[in-house]
């Protein structure tokens, strides 16, 4: 298997912390987003969005997407669970990380913040533009796990929704969008108490800068 | 079972699509985005996100994001599948479903389209920029679909992936898009001979204008 990647993308960051939490271990190819490497013709012949993950099956099947590739090896490697068995509540599992994979992260990664800038919008617009999505779609995940409890998004351990939230803090953070989600900060500890997400954390990639 | 939505909604369209290939009847309810109703504080306690649509099961449970919403239906009523069996397959059909729910819609979505305008950019830019997000992901759903045969999407039968396409396709011809995807056209066509779709059209909705 082969984790095509960047260290630093959110969606990327996802599929590695679901291969940890596996045990699965898969080769990682790195690109670097900044340089434009993900809209090289070889990476566009695996992935024709040019986005990152792609990720390889063992017999040369190439998936995309990090939320449908995370449940491919959920289906693959069923243990631990991403996903809880009632359907209403795996139906909330995968709403939380759609809030992250569908209306932030799309909205504010690397491509749209350019085409902004192309658009003759200044940095400090771009870069409120990038802060005003995350908070609104960090508020929403926020409220939807007030039902729920932890220590993890939904209980015991971590399911779809947690592969997401982490990311988007780390991005979060580096937007400098202020941490005011007492109940995500405290999903993110539970998490990074666990080797998986230690192991995923953009710092410990080989391609990390 | 009620159905919060609008009827130019591609998000609520592709759960209308679904509840008709299940044979599933949901009372619907709708609520003008041009007027602002999904952000009323009654809508707002159902959705948090001030999205369309939210779906309430039977015993009251609200549930949030289409895609979230469509595969919670296809555990609950699983005639007709809406995924394929094949781990592989399941995966790419969710990635051509997620290129538009995710990278598409979010993107040029009425919401993006304000904030736009917001900053002063003029309608010019505000349609090109629409057009340019639902021309770049097309494109990429028709090449993701290379390798796959018809009539639809997936072979015989619709799935998630056609759910997406068909009210994607509804929305690039608002925004002045040319249609040069022969393969995703013939895709809606085989789509639109299914009573299910023709009866989610927007224009079959009652609070169509």
């Amino acid at each position: 298997m082969i984790l095509h990647g960047y260290f630093r993308s959110t969606a990327s960051w996802r599929v590695r912390i679901a291969l940890g939490l596996k045990g699965l271990e898969a080769e990682q190819v790195f690109h670097h987003l900044r340089k434009g490497e993900q809209r090289a013709p070889e990476y566009l012949a695996l992935n024709p969005q040019g986005l990152l993950p792609a990720f390889v099956t063992d017999d040369g099947k190439v998936l995309t997407q990090s939320l449908a590739i995370i449940e491919y090896l959920d289906e693959i490697a069923p243990q631990p669970p991403l996903l809880p068995s009632d359907p209403v509540l795996k139906a909330k599992v995968r709403a939380v990380a759609k809030v992250v994979a569908c209306d932030i992260h799309p909205v504010q990664n690397l491509k749209v913040l350019q085409r902004l800038r192309d658009l003759g919008l200044d940095e400090q617009a771009v870069q409120g533009w990038a802060a005003d999505t995350i908070e609104e779609g960090l508020d929403a995940v926020d409220r939807l796990l007030a039902e729920q409890s932890g220590p993890f998004a939904f209980g015991d351990a971590p399911t779809l929704a947690d592969l997401a939230i982490v990311p988007q803090l780390g991005n979060a953070r580096r937007f400098g969008v202020e941490l005011r989600w007492p109940r995500l900060l405290a999903i993110e500890a539970a998490c990074l108490d666990l080797p998986a997400f230690q192991k995923a954390a953009p710092a410990s990639q080989p391609d990390a800068e």
